[in-house]
């Protein structure tokens, strides 16, 4: 039986006989009987095992290493009271497989820099077991949010021509590596992806709900705990919204999304809370029940340089129309001002990507931030341009040829009323749920500059 | 409303005014009445509208050309006895996108190679709306599937120095195309994955039960209906099962995802049956309600064999021990003799992958194939090696230094007791449902060489 399953029945199965099959966490002997801590991977609590000379296989039992696998037979015996809530008492112990003894991963404490080298092995320790079986629930939570409101998932390519925030940092695809694109694999010059956004524009005309959500890429030589090479996206887009409706979608899903998380991984993030940020629980269940807020870029601009006429010191108080905020600014935004997550709209056009919808005001586009106590920007979206010759012209002003996007410009061409989505890094929603402090830790094998092990 | 609401409450919508957004698909003007085909993605169901010359709006309407994007007010009239079950009396139209006059998809057949040309506008057709509206459905109800069953999703990574195939045919990818690698953005040569069944397999010595989908690649020059340069790859991995319970996996998995689009998507499976494929809907039912058999490969050669003498005549009559299956001997397995899915196990090790188990035979792998009536080959799985020198040998033939996969091979020597997995090629998986007889017509912006647009 699973352990998940032994700590789901554990109240019917007191005294019945099991097979447990598991790897030693650890394994001591004492004077009258000797324990062994053991786990299957299916949860993230441990079973202990006691055994005595009695046992058949006692010998065997004691020779098990740190991370062998062993079978044992036994009775759960409930121990209320005790640290764990029960215990299984060995009748016999059988090591399928011993480890070696230069095991990486003794029972100690070990540093998150020790634990990436070994990224094949860490998933089992608590904290990362704990952060990827979030990183599980949450990937489907999302699924199962747009799924429900039958959204359809396009899977947008990986490889591609576009350069969809005209930003020019990707990795280019190649079989021939000589720069002769004409005679390479796909007779063009052929990149990874930094956003699945103009593809799912496409669909979304065509199935009015849609989302992606997949790998993209960044070819960006940075060395924060904040950037990673290779990370995941969500992008939904929807036809025929506007601004105001993409805000409730982002504020829903985001809701929806957390809301699960605490339903299915509760003793996760007790796990973490107690190891990596306190206040851990707290903090995501205002994302559940708070009401989130809206102001517009300008209005954000005068509270900020109110609070800095009143004497509060940002690094950068230099407050100006056309800022790019600080992630000072944001997080004093909903931490200090709303006290809440806070969408802030309608920022100065030229700080933003150009399929943003221009303001009839001339200078700010239908752009929204979801800052979140915390972190600051965990969401950003956007009504698109719905007008041909002003999208063609952003698109010149900041160095992209129209004709290499005319596919997209040219959805404008065949009937159009509105699109608005949002791209969710979804690397920045995990550490925000589990209070990992570098995106390197949330990733399975994560990919940096210099880095490509395993 | 949207479409697909209208269509479920249509019984108590009768003669309520609503307000609806579409495109036009199809636009004409009777002597009495005009009419009016719209759709606005959420169905590929369409709404007739009727209008006259006393709707307000009758004048814009007429002009509607296709494509266009109208909203309408109206009344829903049942009408029984109609090929479509209602249809709007409109009060109001108003055109709010007029789509420019040489829309490409005008309401006429177009080829399946046109459509591939405008892959930005071909979901709009009734086919491909179809198509991606089952590849949306199919992969969540993956995703349910294991999730339901407590598999934790484990995002591989994309860019990898692993060679999972030994095959040779990866995409490299870089920043300097130089063929400096130390010099280049990982210090390393980097590539796109051919598999993240590796991955997958560390993860599963941490969780027990877990599972991989994401884009695949190969660089690999063919220009069939079967291969893509990008597709999707769903592999799970299971720590502790065997090839018999892989194989109770593998059908498990199957038959619940089969049957869950067959749930959702009737009315587009009833329409590709129509337009793509007679008998999809009896074929794809066979999947949910055969028992499937298993034989092991060299029975299968037997019973081919003993065809051959009977006269059967296959393309390839020469069956011998090492023989890798043809398509047509795989299709006569599952067709004629099992006329069911059909799993052969234990193939010799030279056709099988360096990772998979040797049998005591020595001789033969703990390989499992799932062959389906129609196309042979759908699934490719098998319990992995356990024994560290075996697999190292394996790889010594051919010819992969098993020094790049040391943190690989090593998973064995820290406690190890069986691990099983398999490969499901999810674009194989919707040809089969779909009823497309191209790869390229199941992904939404597919990728073959000399081919990257969009």
């Amino acid at each position: 039986m699973e352990l998940a399953q032994i700590f789901k029945s554990q109240g019917t199965l007191e005294h019945k006989e099991l097979v447990f099959l598991g790897r030693v966490r650890s394994n001591r002997q004492g004077k009258v009987v000797s324990f062994m801590i053991l786990n299957d991977g299916t949860t993230i609590n441990d079973l202990q095992v006691v055994y005595k000379t009695t046992t058949n296989g006692f010998e065997e039992g004691l020779k098990a290493r740190v991370s062998s696998i062993v079978e044992v037979t036994g009775t759960i015996v409930l121990t209320p009271g005790k640290q764990q809530p029960f215990e299984m008492q060995a009748t016999k112990i059988e090591l399928l497989d011993q480890a070696i003894e230069d095991y990486p991963l003794q029972k100690k404490e070990h540093s998150s820099e020790f634990l990436r080298e070994i990224a094949h092995l860490r998933a089992r320790t608590k904290t990362f077991n704990a952060i990827f079986r979030i990183r599980s629930t949450a990937a489907f939570a999302l699924h199962k949010f747009f799924q429900e409101k039958d959204f359809i998932y396009v899977q947008t390519p990986i490889i591609t021509s576009n350069d969809a925030e005209g930003a020019g940092e990707q990795f280019v695809v190649t079989v021939n590596e000589d720069k002769d694109y004409a005679n390479d694999f796909f007779a063009k010059k052929a990149a990874l992806t930094v956003s699945g956004q103009l593809n799912a524009e496409a669909f979304a005309q065509a199935f009015k709900n849609t989302y992606t959500f997949g790998p993209t890429f960044r070819a960006e030589n940075s060395h924060t705990n904040r950037h990673a090479s290779e990370f995941w996206m969500l992008e939904p887009e929807v036809a025929f919204n506007d601004l105001a409706k993409n805000i409730i979608l982002i504020e829903d899903m985001l809701k929806s999304t957390v809301s699960y998380v605490m339903e299915k991984n509760i003793e996760e993030l007790k796990f973490l809370e107690s190891n990596l940020e306190a206040g851990l629980i707290d903090k995501i269940s205002k994302i559940v029940n708070s009401e989130f807020k809206t102001m517009k870029y300008e209005e954000v601009l005068k509270v900020l340089q109110k609070a800095i006429d009143n004497g509060h010191q940002f690094e950068d108080n230099n407050i100006y129309f056309g800022l790019d905020l600080g992630t000072e600014h944001e997080r004093y935004i909903c931490e200090v001002v709303n006290k809440c997550p806070t969408f802030v709209i309608d920022y100065p056009k030229e700080i933003k990507a150009f399929y943003m919808k221009q303001n009839s005001d001339g200078k700010t586009v239908a752009a929204v931030d979801l800052l979140v106590p915390g972190i600051g920007e965990l969401i950003g979206g956007s009504q698109r341009e719905d007008n041909t010759d002003k999208i063609k012209e952003r698109c010149i002003e900041i160095g992209i040829n129209p004709n290499d996007l005319e596919w997209y410009i040219s959805l404008r061409d065949y009937g159009y009323y509105k699109s608005a989505g949002f791209g969710l890094g979804f690397e920045r929603l995990l550490m925000y749920i589990t209070g990992a402090s570098n995106i390197r830790d949330v990733i399975p094998f994560p990919r940096t500059p210099k880095n490509l092990l395993f």
